[in-house]
């Protein structure tokens, strides 16, 4: 492990101003704090931390609420402080936008803050630190999010695959033929993941599956004025949601058109966010378990921290069976 | 949790009888004990430990060799052990063969035996037990196998598809674009996926690859003496291995035909076997760290015993860069 001697030889500079640069000083150039950080990245300089002083993890979040028990961050959160504080790290949280990502790059910044690793939730495959995380030489645990190929990296999610294939199984039991797919905007790397998923469950099922029955939007209200009739005129007796708010809205939507559910159309949602036991019907959705995900993500961490690179890491979903599926109408009225 | 009372009153028989089963004494008939086991695994009964007696694992292993440092299977043991033990855990290492399997019903044999959990090694896609996992009670973490929509199994592998990425790359950067490949018998759940995740390594390096430059066989000289001809004839300057037996059978097979390793052609393998240092040249291979895999097969285990249901666990692998692989012959022409 590089120490600030290293890095002050290797730039041809005082140890005092490496040090300075490092803590931030103010009477050191932007320039020379730069060029500083940037060596530091690359010989893998840490702070050797005091010994009363906890090592430091930080949780990045973008594009996502978890400050309230119905939030879907929190039990995350939660889950990630319940596993890591016992093990004496101290968690901060930290809230990023995208132009602080673009203004800051990644490795320095864990570098200047003196963090050893990271959880990321919420970042989308337009946030500009995912380009940061193909190389980045700090361990990273991203939720939802897969950068292929940097040993540093783990990917961090529930299987997908498992919960498209129940949704379509249980829609399948009770007698649905035609199914479409409703989804958020695509620029997820998560809902890209279970977009696939859903068309390959359709084909192990035995099921038609094209893109005639299904829709994708950034605007949920895209989703239910342009292709939801397009769904229901196609004849699709139930839909399969992308995640659950999504799903809410499917549900509300139906009921304004005169539609029962599940009389005349069953939804079924993913995620199960606490919100899908107060729908009117309660949602039946696939569950991931936030809580066991930041536990997870923690073991996942503290797994680089030994030196064990975990690439990736899925957790088994499950079908939560409530009230918004039943039989297809035509299969009701016999 | 069931108890004995339970399997009793569900049967309608003594309590005797029932304790007399699951401890295989002899005065209780075959027909009784197949009637009690079954239930047992029905109702998800476990044999209450005495306070002295450590719970109990096992790693059954079938098509593996273990018992040597040089055996693929030794540190995939010894790495769970290393983890296990010192969590208190005994760990008992159960050769099993298909016809045993096929006599023995996986669940009610963990039951007999007491047994809390697995790690399966070298389970082939022809193996009976592979059918018991698919509904299995038991926490059971499969290395190299995958099971889909049971939450009481693991699949435990090191990342195939960044595997072929990165030796599909390093042959890239060396000048190589006609790149075969070589696979042992498709009937193995791992062989398979490394074949698929050669080819769409190929595709996403703008590669050409199709069938008429991959070959596969169960026996090893079908290999050589079958495909890798046609491959040569097709103009391949480089050959990607499925494992490393097979690299090293190639480097041989190429030298005896009077070809240079790696002037006239590359032989990448897969796995860093011990073997690799020692073939003439040393081979460049895909390494995974099968201590590593074997400590996390244990934490995806203990993960199961606290109710964290893991569906899949993948470590990064490396590219070790040995003598094997250079520029392709026109190229070093140059």
């Amino acid at each position: 492990m590089a120490t600030m001697d290293d890095i002050a030889r290797s730039l041809g500079i005082s140890k005092g101003t490496v040090s300075k640069a490092l803590s931030g000083a103010k009477d050191v150039s932007q320039a020379t704090r730069k060029l500083v950080l940037e060596k530091a990245v690359e010989l893998g300089y840490q702070r050797i931390a005091r010994s009363d002083e906890a090592p430091r993890i930080a949780i990045f979040i973008t594009n996502m609420e978890y400050k309230k028990p119905s939030d879907f961050g929190y039990d995350l959160v939660t889950g990630f402080r319940k596993a890591a504080e016992p093990a004496g790290f101290r968690v901060e949280i930290v809230p990023i936008t995208k132009e602080f990502q673009a203004a800051t790059p990644y490795d320095q910044y864990m570098v200047r803050r003196n963090y050893r690793g990271a959880l990321c939730l919420g970042i989308s495959l337009l946030d500009p630190w995912l380009k940061d995380f193909e190389t980045c030489r700090t361990p990273t645990v991203l939720y939802d999010n897969r950068v292929s190929g940097n040993p540093n990296v783990t990917y961090l999610a529930v299987d997908n695959d498992e919960g498209m294939a129940l949704a379509v199984r249980r829609l399948k039991e009770l007698g649905h033929r035609r199914i479409g797919y409703l989804s958020s905007a695509l620029e997820a790397y998560v809902y890209r993941q279970r977009y696939q998923a859903f068309l390959r469950s359709m084909q192990d099922s035995g099921l038609p599956a094209d893109e005639t029955v299904c829709g994708a939007s950034f605007h949920v209200s895209d989703c239910l004025s342009t292709h939801l009739p397009r769904l229901l005129k196609a004849g699709c007796t139930a839909i399969v949601c992308s995640h659950d708010l999504l799903a809410h809205s499917v549900i509300v939507h139906c009921t304004e058109l005169g539609l029962s559910i599940p009389g005349d159309i069953s939804v079924i949602g993913f995620d199960d966010i606490p919100l899908c036991r107060y729908t009117d019907p309660p949602l039946t959705t696939i569950r991931q378990d936030r809580t066991d995900l930041g536990k997870s993500a923690f073991f996942a961490l503290s797994s680089h921290l030994n030196h064990v690179a975990l690439s990736t890491f899925l957790l088994h979903p499950q079908l939560v069976n409530r009230a918004s599926c039943g039989a297809p109408p035509e299969k009701a009225a016999k």
